[in-house]
Formats: structure tokens, C-alpha cells, sequence
């Protein structure tokens, strides 16, 4: 509680049970810098897949549940400047599946130094930095509106923010802006713009800064950033298979809170963190739709071989050639049924994709081999029984 | 809620928000039943590792927590008897984790026989089953009076059935068994006690027999269970170095319950289900302290590589080195540090057990070289940039 800001009422409270309050957890990032403060831990990296839990409204379409499984990666410790949070950006980049976004990145000194040398005062920045964040969804009439009506400041103030918060490019931009009368005057922005010019540096390095975005609007909505923060949301999709758009939201977030661990710690000490969080439901329901789109046939097992066999009365024969593989570690699957029909064995695999057949026949035994099938290319070949694992090996590497 | 039968009472309750009345989850089995109800799926074999909760007391230091990881596995559909449970216990098997226990098993049907052939009246099954379930914690006087005076047993019927529920052994029990002028005269008990010889012909086959006890004082507390159940309890353990036994309880358990599935669907359709539950941190808490005891050291990181550099001002030639092993799938770390020592490279790798470290260079970077330290033999070769990627992924199969 206390640290989520206007989403605290999001969280899901548990009864009391027995003399204690309880809630389920909103994220990973808070319950990882409480385990690095209770712990005394000043130095890891980590990630995480588990579950989190909101009390909002669903939209399951959108991939969007009041439970759904968050996947974090957190680098926590005192380091030179933006090495870790290049790492966090690069592995957003990384796996390929956000191929449809650009990941924007910005800074919350940056941010908050364009609100003051805007006229802004210190206790609006709070209020000013969510309506900002609004600008990915709603026009600048609309923010501006919001800023002047519902957050109370002056119109002088919000033009001025309009000039900046919706610039966004790469260096040049950054270069421009350390160049900047005004924002060059700030320290805070001075510093950010600075840590941005080194972040787009090493992104270079990484080979990603033509994907990524400096993003003068991106806001995030919590309040424990403290620097760079940085977000990948879903662009409409451009697919002919696909008649409407795909929009999901934002798959991907996270940036610098350099302040969360010292909240936890008695005496306030301090662990700087950067991390980010992927949306794991999110990116299942884009894919699946792709997926239906292309009506591509998913693999939906890992297992390298069926176990089967050509004739009647063979089920202890399959079972005692399973439970070889199983002792060799190989992924084996059998039909459980006692005299299953090879046909129907056959069809399982192409349904399910498993790429091998173990056929065992009265024949077969007696040489001491069993028949190998190769489902895709329906080649057989006998395989000596002491071999047979290597063989599956082999032939798994090259499926 | 109804489904855990005495031990609703742990489940924790979710505060009404906003017209739902929630609770956490209590295992993995009964979701699961629920899932296949709500999406008729007839047919289904899974594993799944999650949390599920508990509102009893935790006892840390042997891994009761009140949230805790389970790992289920299970086989759900109508098939050939005992095909799928002989390989749930199979499973328990693999792994190796559990070889200071030996497995247990028993069928419901046998046990609800020895109740009724002992004159135990059918309303009294469910609570007679409870008390014999403490015969692995208490001697059989304790549970013998527990029966008489707490459930209202007569003395007469408690020694009847103190004769059977004391036999545990193999094929030959069974065999006896199905020879008994009583229990094969009773319909569930013969049912049991053949499928029971069928189960142990499949775990001849598997090669398992002679590590697994027919024992009839099994009983398993929760109420679905309506064939064979099993359970592998944690023997003391029997260790120079370690003083006290360890003793955490019951590991793994699981059986057949054939009508979980049924409660979940409108019309009362069955989906035959037979699974384990493994429970992950009672192994994990043995792990640790056994590993403790042994002051072995644990890799902690499944990197195969440290991007290391040999001289100062080298940084971004190591950026653009980890960007390359990353995109090529190769598991990377480097120093957060512009400058770090070579010698707190390498002894980062000593620490972490990271095997290989890829160490950048000026002489190297001018002979399109990368030199690869083997961490354990502290062997040195120098590698030509193109072929890293590889060499790495030989030198890591071989670690």
C-alpha cells in the first residue's frame, strides 16, 4: 500500500484472517525491492514470472484479466551509468514478438524539467505528469484542456509544455535539447538529457537505437520512477489477414526507481533499480490471433517420440521401451490404450506434431530393433534397440 | 469450496469486492477439474507449477509456508485401466529428488472394502479413513482408540480392521489378499485389489516395483479420491553430517478421482482423472540443508559466458560483443562498471560458477580475436570473432 499512487485502489484486500490485513500482490517491482531491503541484498539481477492481480475491468479479448501473469527482469546494485538500463532495453528488443511496437523511452527528470522551466509548480508536477501520459490516446486539445481545467494550470504554462512533450526522435533530438536555452538551465533536465545521450550511445552499440523512440509525452503512470522510464506499446497491425487492428495497450513498461528499496529499509538506505515488466497475456492474445489468421498449425507438445506399436497384445512391450526413454530423458508419449490401432497412433502425431515414431512389432523384437518413423517425411528405418536413444537425439536436433 | 472436505477451513477467503465473493486457490486439482467442466474437454494430460494457498500454520524450517509452489501432473479420460496411473507413478520416480523416500500406495476402493467387511457402517467410511491416515505419525493403540472413541467404532470392528491396515508389502499381498475368505467376497475390494495387481505388473515393466509399498494404511485426507492413491513420504534421514533428521512429511502425493470432474459440468458428465502433486519447496528445504551440510558449491546462474575486458577504456567494445552473443541466443553477462579489473572479472566467474569468460582485448581487437578463458582448467585460446558463437556452444556442451 502507499506506493502504486491513484492505482492503490486497484489492489485486491484480503479479509483479515486471524489479527492480519493481507492483500494479493499489484506487481512484481514493489515485492522485489521489499525482498532486497528485508534481505539486505545491495546487488542482483533477476527475473521473474508470476502472477499479479488487479481490481479492474476485464477485457479479455484485449488480453487484459484482473489475474494475469506479469514476466519481470530487474538489475538492482550502484553501477556506472545506464549499463543496466540499456540491458533492460535490449531485452525488451529481444525474442522478436514485439516486432509491432517501437519501445519509447523517456525520463522522469527530463520531465519534471520541462514542467519548471514551463512554470509549472513543484506540487503540480504529480497531476501534470499523468495527464501527459494520456497524450498515446487522446489529442493535445484534449490534454491541454485537462491541464488547464481539471489540474489547474495556467494556459501560458500548458502551451508551453505542448511545445515539448510532443517532440520525440533519437540523438538529434537529445543534442537539441542539451543545446535548449531553456531546459539547458535545469538541472535535473540537464542530467536526464545527459544519461539519454549516454543510453543512446550503448543502444547504438546494441545495434537497437533506430528502433527506439525518445518520447518527450511518456509519463507512466507510477509514481516510484525516478529516471529513465521506457514502455512498448502496440501500433496497429498492418496484416490483410487481419480486418481490425489489433490493439492491446502497452505489452511492455518499466524504467529506473532508484528510491523503492530505501521505503522498505529501516534506515532508509538506498539500492538503485531499473527493471521492466512484459505482459505475457497480452502478447499470447496478439499472437493467437495472428495464429488464427494464418491458420498456421501450432505444435502444442514438446514430446520427440510416440510409442507405438504394429500389433495386438504388445502394451507391456511399449511400456517397458517408454520407460527406457524416460530413464534416457527423452520426451516419449504412448496411446493408453492396450491394443490401440497403428493408424490411429499415426494420425495422434500428426494432430499433435510429435516428430518421431518408436513402432514396436513381433518381428521388430525378435531382430532387436525397433522401427523408427519419421512422421513429416513417413521415412521407417530400423534402429538397433541399444541405439535407439542416440538415434531420437539425433534426430530431434534436426526436426 | 465442498471439495477439500475437513480442510475447507484452510482455504483463504477474499474480502466481497464489488459482488464477488473470492478465495484463494487451495490446490491445483480441483481448478483443474474445473477447467475441463467449464471447456468439456474430455481428455487432457498437463503439468502445472503454481502457488496455491493455505491459512495454517507455516513451520519455515521445513517448508510448510502458507503460499507455496505446487507441481502437478496430471491425466485426464476414459483409457485402460491403470495405464496412466502407473505413470504418475512413474513420475514420482523420475527426478531422483525423492530417493530417500519410498512411495506408498493404496486404492479407496480397497479400504472402503476392509471397512465394510470389518462391520463398519458406510457413513462411517469417511471418518474411519481420516484416523487411519495417522498410522504413519502415531502408533496403531492411539489410532485404535481414536476410532473407538472419537468415531464410534466398535472395539470389535477397530481390530478387524487393525489387521489389515497394518500390512503393507508387493504383488505377494495382493495376491494373499485377493485370496481372503472376507475382502474378495466384497465387490470394491476385489475391484481394488485387481486393479492393484494390474498397476504393479505395470511397475515391473517400469522397472519401479521393488521402490514402491502397497500400503494399506494409506488413506489421504481430502474426499475426491475414488481409486488409487499414492503419497511418498520423507524417511529420517540417515547422514553423518547432518545431526537431526530431517523429517518434512509427505512430498508428493496424488490418486484417481473419477467424479471431481462430474461436480464442475451441469449435467453431471464424468471425465476420469488421475494425478500427483508435487510439493516444491518441503524438496527444496531438504536440498538446502543437505547441500549445506555438504558444503558444496551451487552454480546459481545458467550463464555461459562473461564478457570480460583485459584493459581500461574497453567498454563499449564489450557492448558490442554481448550484443552479438545475445542475438545469437549465447547466455551473456558482463560487469556493470566502465573499467572493471580483470582479476574481479574472473573472480565474479569463480563465484557464480560461470564457465567460460570471453575476454576482449587491444592486441585481440586489432587480430579480429577474442580470447576464451576456461574458468575451471583456466586454459586460454584465442578465437576468431566468427566462430565464437560456436566455440561457445561446444565448450558449454562439455562443461
Amino acid at each position: 500500500m502507499g506506493k502504486y499512487g491513484e492505482d492503490t485502489k486497484l489492489i485486491y484486500e484480503l479479509q483479515d484472517q486471524g489479527g492480519e490485513l493481507l492483500a494479493l500482490r499489484y506487481d512484481l517491482t514493489v515485492p522485489f525491492a521489499r525482498y532486497l531491503a528485508m534481505n539486505k541484498i545491495t546487488n542482483m539481477k533477476r527475473y521473474h514470472v508470476a502472477k499479479v492481480y488487479r481490481r479492474d475491468n476485464p477485457a479479455m479479448t484485449r488480453g487484459r484479466y484482473r489475474e494475469f501473469y506479469q514476466c519481470d527482469f530487474d538489475i538492482a546494485g550502484h553501477f556506472d551509468p545506464m549499463i543496466p538500463d540499456a540491458e533492460c532495453l535490449k531485452k525488451v528488443r529481444l525474442g522478436g514478438f514485439l516486432c509491432l511496437s517501437v519501445p519509447q523511452v523517456n525520463d522522469r527528470r527530463i520531465l519534471n524539467g520541462v514542467f519548471a522551466v514551463c512554470g509549472v509548480p513543484e506540487n503540480k508536477f504529480v497531476p501534470a505528469c499523468s495527464t501527459v501520459d494520456k497524450l498515446d490516446k487522446v489529442p493535445w486539445d484534449e490534454v491541454r484542456s485537462e491541464m488547464v481545467g481539471e489540474k489547474g494550470l495556467s494556459p501560458e504554462a500548458a502551451d508551453r509544455i505542448g511545445e515539448y512533450v510532443q517532440l520525440h526522435g533519437g540523438l538529434e533530438l537529445i543534442e537539441r535539447l542539451l543545446q535548449d536555452p531553456k531546459l539547458s538551465q535545469n538541472k535535473l533536465a540537464k542530467e536526464g538529457l545527459g544519461d539519454m545521450k549516454l543510453l543512446f550511445e550503448y543502444l547504438t552499440l546494441f545495434g537497437i537505437t533506430g528502433k527506439i523512440s525518445f518520447d518527450l509525452s511518456l509519463a507512466r503512470g507510477l509514481d516510484y520512477y525516478t529516471g529513465v522510464i521506457f514502455e512498448a506499446v502496440l501500433l496497429q497491425q498492418e496484416n490483410e489477414h487481419v480486418e481490425e487492428p489489433v490493439s492491446v495497450g502497452s505489452v511492455a513498461g518499466g524504467g529506473r526507481y532508484d528510491g523503492l528499496v530505501g521505503m522498505f529499509d529501516p534506515k532508509g538506505r538506498k539500492v538503485p533499480c531499473v527493471g521492466v515488466s512484459i505482459g505475457i497475456e497480452r502478447i499470447f492474445s496478439i499472437l493467437e490471433q495472428r495464429l488464427e489468421a494464418s491458420e498456421e498449425k501450432v505444435r502444442t507438445t514438446e514430446t520427440q517420440v510416440l510409442v507405438a506399436s504394429a500389433q495386438k497384445k504388445l502394451l507391456e512391450e511399449r511400456l517397458k521401451l517408454i520407460s527406457e526413454l524416460w530413464d534416457a530423458g527423452i520426451k516419449a508419449e504412448m496411446l493408453y490404450k492396450k491394443n490401440p490401432k497403428l493408424l490411429n497412433q499415426l494420425q495422434y502425431c500428426e494432430d499433435t506434431g510429435i516428430p518421431l515414431v518408436a513402432i514396436v512389432g513381433e518381428q521388430e523384437l525378435k531382430d532387436g530393433v525397433v522401427k523408427l518413423r519419421i512422421v513429416a517425411t513417413r521415412e521407417e528405418v530400423n534402429v538397433r534397440r541399444e541405439s535407439l536413444v542416440e538415434e531420437i537425439r539425433i534426430r530431434t536436433s534436426q526436426c
